[in-house]
Parts: C-alpha cells; structure tokens; sequence
C-alpha cells in the first residue's frame, strides 16, 4: 500500500516528488475561523529551507507555498487547503548515473522491490523534501493549539553532545544548527565541514519539546500520544530511534528514582519530575511533553560504497547529487511540525469525546 | 478519544479492564481457511501468563482463550474473530486504599484530567492485563504470515546487559527472563530478587528481531513499517523509547561506516551489512528487522512516593497489589505479538495494492 | 476484506455468528460520565425481540445483554464497551440440508465466492441476528445524543400504504407492525399470515424520523451526514433502497416546487417545508431528518426455488427454518439503531472540528 | 468535521472551492505500473464538462486536467497521483447578491450554521463543480479494474421516463442527456427548454450498470458493497435517493418472485433474473450492478422564493449565475466515476484480504 495521509480528525496528505512539477499537501478538517494566509506559513519553511548555509544542501529552494483552497477573505473556512510549492531548482541529469544502481541507506532497493518501479530522481518519493509539505502543514497546526509553544533543537551532532548546563534557546535561532549551546554550536561548524569535504556524513540527536498542554489529550490504547507522536518521528526520513522523557535511560533507573512524585500546586497537581516526559497511559499530564530522535547520517555521501545495479550486477555508488552533509540538522523544523500536527490532532480528538 | 483498534487490513479491537468480569479483542480481516482453535493461541499467552515464577505478578490468572466466533470447523472463515478470557483471580480491595490517590507513574491522574472519572481497581483499562489479548491477537497474526518467524528477548535488565558474543536463542526459553545469555540470566535473579524484596523495580530493554520478510511490506509515508512498529511498540505499557536497527548508535556513525552495502547474492542483492535493522524508506529490504523496546521500572512500588489525591491533598502512596519487579519481562511476548500484528496487516496491504 | 467497524468517533464492532455461541459488540469513543447499565439497552433489544407474535420468526431468543466493560459504578468511563448476548435458542440441524445449496437472495453463494467458505448454520455471519447488535450499541449512542428523539414505522407492507392522514405515532406501539395507521396494522395481519401460511414472504418500506438535531451536523464532502445515513440503512439486511426527504418523488419535482423556504423565525430561520428531509450539502439544517428504506421480502421462504449446490449441481431449495414472514417489521428498531448510531457520531465529529 | 477523503485501500482527498484557483484531488493507494497520462483522464472529463449544449450550465471552463506527482515514464509509480484543474471562467460577481442571503434548497445556510462562515462564491465547496475531480479519480479507478465495464444514462427526466423497450446503449453518447433512447431525448429537449426559459429546473434519474465484476468483492458487514454505493451515490450533489437492483419495487413483491433462481452454468452458477442488482449480504455476485439514484430538480432557479438573510431578514432569493436546468444529466459521468472508485477499492480490498 501506499498510505500518504497523516492524522484522524486534522488529517494531512502530502503528494509529490523531488524533482517533479511540484509538491503539495491537502490539509483537512481545520477548524473553521482561524486567521490563515501564506505569511502564517513561511516563516517555518524559511527555517527549513535549504541552501541557507554551507552546512545543508545548496539545492536553492525558494519554497514559496501557495494555499489554492479553504480560505476565504482570510479565514479558514473549515473545508480542505490545498498548499502548493514548486520545485524550482531540480537537477535530475545528477541522478542519471544512480538510476539503475541501488544507494546503500536508501530506499531506492526497497520501492523497487514493493512497487516494481521507481521515480529515481531526487530519490523521488522517498526524498526528504517532502518534508516542506509536513513543515507547511505544522505551521497551520499551531494556529490550532495557540497556546501550545513547540521548540526543537540538536542536542547532539556526529557523536559530540551539547552542554545541557549551557543550554540557550535564544541561541537556538543564532546558529545554523538549531543548537542550543553556542560553544557546542562552534565545535560542530567544524565536524560538519570536514564531513562535507571528505564526502562523508553525520547523525544527530534532535530534541523536541511543547508546553503548554493540558493534562488529557491522547486516545488510549491504539491511538496514545506518545505511540503517535513514535509513529511521527520514525516516519521522518532518516529517524532510526524515538524516546520519550527519559526514554532509554530510563530502563536503567529503579521504580523510586523514576516516579514523578506530586504535590498539591496552586493549579491542581504540581509534578515534581518530568520522567515521564509529559504523557502518562497515552494521555497528556499537563507536564512538558518530551520527545527526542536520532537521525542516521545521511545516506547520500561521495565516498564509494559498494552496491549493485537493478539488473543484478556489482557496482560502485558515489551520489553526485547536492546533500545535506548532516540531515538531522533541518529535521528539528520537521520534528516540529510532527509535534504540532500529533497535538492539533488530539485537541480535536479530545474534545469530540470528551467536550 | 478512545481508540481501541489497531491495524488497517487485519484489525484488532480489545476491551476490558484488569478488574472487570473479563477481556477481549476482536479480530477482523483475518484472512480465510486458516487453521484455528484455542490450541494455536494459548502457548502464547502461557508465555505471557502471570505468576510463573518469583520474578514476575503473583497474580494467578490461568488466562485460557475462548473463541466465541469468525471460525468454523477449524477454520477461519474470514468474519470477526472473537476472543475472551475471564478474569479470575482480581483482588480488588487491595486497591481500595488508592482509588483515592494518583499512584506516580501511573495513568490514575492522566485518566481522571481525561475522563471525569475512572476503574481505579487494578488500573482499569491502563492496565497491562490487556496485554494479554495482543498476545492472542499475535498468534492469529502469526497464521497470516506463516513463512516469518519472530523472537523477543530481554538484552538488558536492571541496567545489566547481556553478552552479544554469548547470544545463544536456545536459552531464551529456559530461564523465566526471557534472557539468551545464560550467565545475565544468572545475575538477574540477584537483581529481581533485590529490586522485589525491597518494594522497588527494575528497566529493561527488550530486542525484537523478525525473519522472513520479503522485500517490499510497508506503506510510505504515513503508514511506514517503521512507524507503524514505533507506534506499536511505544504503545506497550511502560516503553519510553523504541529503535530500529543501530537506533541511537546510528546517530553516532559517519555515513560510510553505517551504509548497508550490497553484492549480488544467489536469490537477489545480498545486505553486507543490517545497520538499517530490515527497513529502507518505510518498507522492508528483505532483512531482518530488528527493534527494540526500553521499559521503564514499573511504576507500582512498595517504596513509599509523594502524591496528591483526587481531592488535592498531599498524600504519599504505596502499591500494595501484586505486580511484576520488571514490566519489561513480560514484555518480550507482547514485543513480538505486536510486531506479528504491524507484518501481517502490511502482508495484507503490500498484497491489497500491489498484487 | 471483512469489515465489521461501524463509525468514526464512537466505532461500533460487532462479531458473532447466528448459530455460534453467542453475538457482541464493542463499543468505542463513548463520552465518559453517562449513566449506562444494561437497563438503558434491553427495552430497545425487546422491540426488535423474534417470537414476540405469529408475524416474526419463531425463535426464542432471550436476547439478555451483558456489558462486559467500560461502566465504573454505573456510568461509562471513555473506554470500550463491551456487549454480549448469548444465543440460546439456534437449531443448526435445520440448516443441513441447506448447508450445500445455496439459497437465492441470501449470501450463501457470494461468501462461498469471496472466502472459499461459510459458516452455514443460520447464515452465519449474514444473519440478520447480528442486528441485534446494533440495535444494542444503538441505545447507548441514544445516551450520547438525549436531545434527539428517533422513531421507525412500517409506512408499507407488502405493497399496501398506510394512509399518512390517519398517521396516530401512539398506534406504533399498540400493534406489532411498527405501524402509525390503525387501519392499515388490521389490513396487514392479513397480509402476512396469508404470506406465512403459503411459505412466502412480503417486502415493506420503513420510515425513521429523527427530530431535535441543530443545524450544523455533516462532514463534507465524503462523510456527508446523508451519505453516511445511506450506507447505514443499505447496510441492513435486506435494504435495497434509501431516500432521504422526497427522495425519488423529488425527481418528478420542479425546482420552485422542491425548494424549502424559509422565513425568520423566534430562533433562526423557519422553514416552510421539509423536503430536503432534513439534510442540505450533507450537513443537518435543524429541520427533523428523515429517511425511507425498502426491505425487499424475506428471502428465506418455503416455496422452493431453483438453485445450484455448492458442487454445481441443479438444485431445489425450500428454507425450513424459523423466518420472519417480512424482514422490514423488525427493520424498524434496526433503522432507529442505525440513525441513532450515524446522528451521535456527527456530534461528537462536529464537536471535534468546530467546539 | 469536514472529511474530504473517498476510499479505503485506493484513496482519493479532492479539494477546491468553485470560484478559487483551481480544484484538485490526490489519488492514493494506485497499483504501480499502469499506463496513465493525462490522456487516461480527459475524455471522462470530457463527459462531464460544463458548456457543451445549451441543456447545461453555460459557464465555460475547459477542465484540462494536469498530473503533477505519481506518474514517472508514462507509468504509474504507486505513490500519490495530484491531479489539478485550475478555474478559469468563474464569475464571482454574480454571487455578490446572494452572499448575505441563504439560497434554499443550498447548502448555504447549513454551512454556516456549521463553520460560521462560507465561501459564498458559487457555493464555494459545496458546488457541484467539485464533482470534476471525482470524474478525474474515477478515470485513474477504471485503470484499475480494466476487466470492469461502467456506463451511466438516464432514465427519466422531468418525470418523463425513457421506454425500457427502445434501450439503445449507442444512443447514450448521441444525444446531450445521455438518455438511452432517441426518442425519449426529443422529447426531453423541449422538457429542458421551456424550464430554462422559465427559470424552473427539473429532476432526474439516473441509472449505472456495471459488468465484468467478478463474484466476492464486498466488504461485509460495514464496508458492503452496497452500502458503499449508496454513500458514494448519495453523497452526489443533489441525489436524493439510491437504489440497488429492483430496489423500492423490491418491496412489493413476493419472496419468490424476488429471488434470483440459479441453474448450472458453463463457468459456475448462473442466475436466471437480478433483481438483487448484482449484490447479495454486501458482496458481489458476479452479475451486472445495478444502481439508480435520484436528482432532485437544481435549486438554483431565477424564479423568487422566500428565505431570510444571514442577519435573518426576510427576503425573496433568484439565483442569476449560470446553472443547469437539470444536474441530473451531469450526473451521469459522476455515478460512473463513483461507481469506479467504489469497484477498484473493493477489487483491492479483496486480493489484500483473500488473495
């Protein structure tokens, strides 16, 4: 199957590929009434855009969305909105030599194998520039949750960790790798160059944090939040690994140590600790909800790796194509928008069942 | 919401609290002409069944499967599988002393900030006693998919993790920690013990690992395998953190060195390697995949912890029910139930669509 | 597929076989805090109750409902519902001899084409006994919508019209056709007893008005408030047709004829007529709903029928079983279900989308 | 909630509102490798489009169609299809009289009652020119199901019925009504005519057969196949009524003279009569479907009729746009694209199931 529509009650469909005539999302089930026009939008793309800096593909991109539908006179209007980008800058003559070859990391094997054929330029379907559509539909999602504030941030990049001591979110806007620690920032000016130069790559650590929530959102069992929001950040390209509050560590603290031990607080139960990471049964505590995602290093590098063609022949594969030398980097935005989409959507949910 | 379903294709819905006359599941979309009675259902739940050994719940639940409809003379007839098991031995007073009080860790506050109000005997339907009709879904998932074979195993437990070099899957099922190294499996019983007699609890970190699968299942983009495993197994009571392949440890690799290369092989493109853990782009390269779950200490603990009741005042609070000194143990039977479910809907569907 | 989940928000799942040991129903995404115990449900299960006079089958069924889960000290806590009526009174040896012939109009043949085999015994799954179920889950979505009131009657039996000038709604009860016109409920115990008597059986046309629904229920563009009524009602055992207002006398309308005016009125616009049946671009206007279904006769009759066995050998067939001479009578409190159930669901989903 | 997605396996999301800068729709779920190109799709549009006689809607828009994702060398890659048509003669200005006054029969007031605000420039969403895009989806399902024939005509227009004795299917395409019998047509034309000089508007019934369908697709028992087809029927513009086989006539008849008796035939059983329409418990039987719905008269008509503003002032309402005098015969293209969306999803939905 083929399944391109992303939530239950604000649902998103992404269509497009990376080097066709366009890219594009429907955004459905928007609550009627809300201020909405192009400017909402931008801004979140222009976060993601690439070719900003040496240190993310300089395939230039303008990523100027259009809404073709679902607004008038400035308002949602609570039909479906269209949102269009077009592709401006695609060089698919780069991908003349790796159309018969698989990459190593992509999934350029695995479409093949699903759907008997695949659209090899920019990796088609299976490109991360699908992600502007996700990043354009995130930022209708918090005109949703108004009161729900969404930051994402490296906290990790090619194995070299932030300060948690140092942390900054006004640096977080001031470098090019969302990181919040600006000594941490410099260090990595100089990794990402150097895997740049030698045609390598980098992972990362990506961080995301919302506040704001009241306790209750999230539909148990099949539809918890934080099963949503795992679902949200795996299925952003390049995600290998997604925790929640203490995630992975936690399995290494005892029951006492891990327990968010409450007190009475001015506005109903205070929490003492946050392991939980804000969500507790599938349902929101009121708490900040915490999620992070390890990013693989980007599959696209210049350094040879051994593969084999469609026909079945040993090959060599070295992608030419203009890449992100470290994608985890613009998957802050996108983790973002998955947030904000996961939280818009269970708002709307809780308040159909629970008024 | 509630949400109580899960899958696309093959569908399950369960219901039940811990404490109520029983639980269920429906199963819907099953495929027909399967072989199927109570006999293909029940070793798995033995697994699972609480009160085996000093190391997990007292709770005495014989957990014995009924099928009330969807086959007939011993096979699947393609309608609505529906499974019971009575519950029987609920010891409700012991939480007559917490229905009052949000045990931390729990989903006693997150339910009541939902839903007004909540089955505090047992946990209700928080509970991880509903686990135990994914365990039943599993096995008829399991029929769907004949040719794949899953295991579940505990790597780490208490923040002790077994040898890779002494893996040894015969082991798995001969010490009652689900562990494949005979020697962890040893210091474990130190640890539980420890951890039980104290009134606390223990993490663990549980490998799912599934073969068998051809190239192709998934459903990009929103519906990814890996997603939908994410979802699955975040989604499990007490999981904080799900990862695919080399996970976190991927984020931690330079492009090169994490690249699964391929040569031609006797039955098509043979991997070199499996960083990737069986998933390229949301759909299944014909590995192994390979996921793990990390299971925070279990939240009900004699230790005493500070808390508020219902009404707002300060309260500490110990559970007095029997329970497991680590959820994650029995979570190994419920990892592969889940997975067994996530591969057979994506069977169903790579089938569904393309042929 | 097999598809047995009814529902966006509140989902209805049913499962069970004619003759199987029992039938149920799941009921999910049910508002919290409603008062609900098996007394809210069991009137409406006693209408549509066979054996209760000589005009519907002979089978006793007790058709006592349990609810399993999802009620804490008598009110509904969000989670699933679960809904059991156990069967006590199925003669499967009746069934023997048609267990290898298909009877015409029934599933027997289409089943057997699509999953290769069937449960024979009363039809198995496509006995209209699993309507009992959804006259069941239809009670408590009544609970979800108090201000609605819902109400069926026969308007047509076997081709003989009540007069809508004697229309009496207190006669619905009095007699055991469902039917609003004295007169006509007189006519048609002559009717159906010559049909009984002779081994045939009628067809009739069903009326459901449901009144007290705001304006601003629906869910364009595909999950039209209409629409969805007519795939609940066609869903029925037997439907084979559905209108909405004049429905088909609309066709033979002109357009100054058909339109609904309206005036101010004290709260809103008042309408002059009714013939969009309640319904404009798929979203309730305020003005009660109203909708028709045409259940053709009972297939089950005791003239016999040419046929072909399962092998494909000429065939007569005769249904010996217990049949309800018009499958319509007991349509009613099915259709009443069905729109109570299509009515709660838009609620709660215009609740979810616009507060 | 507003919900803008048909299909289950094979998905179609259409948005656009009739005034705004195009209309569109994302295909999803499509079988990879097929032959498409916009020379697939503009034929059916063809059919449907506005402005080809005088007896429909003069406004004048050429439909022409453009794929923007999905497609990759001529074929079909298994990812979404976007499919735009921009609007070219739309006319806001003659909406600006009736954007503060509620057209009956519209679903203008209904919108708002709804969201609170409308698009009121040619009825914004709820227009019928939406229905392009199910043309357009409907076009890429026949691909689907190749072996499946579908044709729609109308049976009666203005209340004056086509003779079933002079069916002739080439004279559907020669005349402007798609009306099946030439002299049925004539006489429509002066039917057609003397209700647009006067400013009236007629209704119709349209009827859709489809053959080559193979017995067992069908999705019981809340995804029947003839269910489907009365939601997807009914959730037409302007359909007031839908009917599978006999339909309403079922109704009186006898059970044995409804039931469609089998003889052996060459490849399998053979029906002697179809009054099931092709569709019995919600699967398919082999046989031609038949489905017929009902059109009211168009309520966009220049004589005055009283309604109230939106400030609910008392007013009198003409419609001036251009508009047909009878939707109906539009609506033929429509059924056969439903028709197509509903058979090619269930044709998917069975092999995912039954294989």
């Amino acid at each position: 199957m083929s399944f391109n529509t992303f939530g239950r009650l604000l649902r998103v469909t992404t269509w497009g590929e990376s080097h066709g005539a366009a890219i594009g999302a429907v955004v459905d089930g928007c609550p009627p009434g809300l201020v909405l026009s192009e400017e909402n939008i931008q801004p979140f793309l222009d976060k993601r855009r690439p070719g900003q800096s040496r240190f993310t593909t300089q395939r230039r991109e303008p990523d100027r969305v259009r809404i073709l539908s679902g607004v008038y006179e400035g308002r949602t209007t609570g039909t479906p909105i269209s949102l269009v980008i077009d592709n401006v800058d695609a060089r698919s003559k780069d991908y003349d030599a790796v159309a018969q070859t698989y990459r190593p990391g992509h999934a350029d094997y695995a479409y093949d194998a699903k759907y008997g054929l695949r659209d090899p330029r920019g990796g088609g379907r299976s490109s991360a520039r699908e992600t502007a559509m996700r990043v354009a539909a995130g930022a209708i999602a918090r005109l949703v949750i108004p009161d729900v504030t969404i930051s994402a941030y490296v906290i990790e990049l090619g194995g070299d960790p932030v300060d948690p001591a140092a942390f900054d979110a006004d640096e977080i806007a001031r470098n090019p790798f969302f990181c919040p620690d600006a000594a941490a920032a410099r260090r990595w000016e100089g990794l990402v160059d150097e895997a740049r130069e030698s045609g390598s790559s980098l992972g990362a650590i990506v961080e995301c944090v919302a506040t704001g929530i009241p306790a209750g959102w999230g539909a148990p069992l099949y539809a918890k939040l934080d099963a949503d929001l795992a679902a949200a950040m795996m299925g952003i390209n390049a995600v290998k690994g997604v925790e929640i509050g203490k995630g992975f560590a936690a399995a290494r603290l005892r029951g006492e140590e891990n327990a968010d031990a409450m007190r009475p607080g001015p506005d109903g139960p205070a929490f003492l600790a946050n392991h939980s990471g804000g969500i507790a049964g599938g349902i929101s505590t009121g708490q900040p909800i915490v999620v992070r995602a390890a990013f693989k290093p980007t599959s696209s590098i210049r350094i040879p790796v051994d593969t084999v063609t469609q026909t079945g022949e040993a090959a060599t594969v070295e992608t030419k194509g203009r890449h992100d030398p470290c994608v985890g980097i613009r998957g802050a935005p996108v983790m973002e928008a998955m947030m904000a989409l996961v939280l818009a959507d269970h708002a709307l949910l809780h308040r159909g069942q629970c008024g």
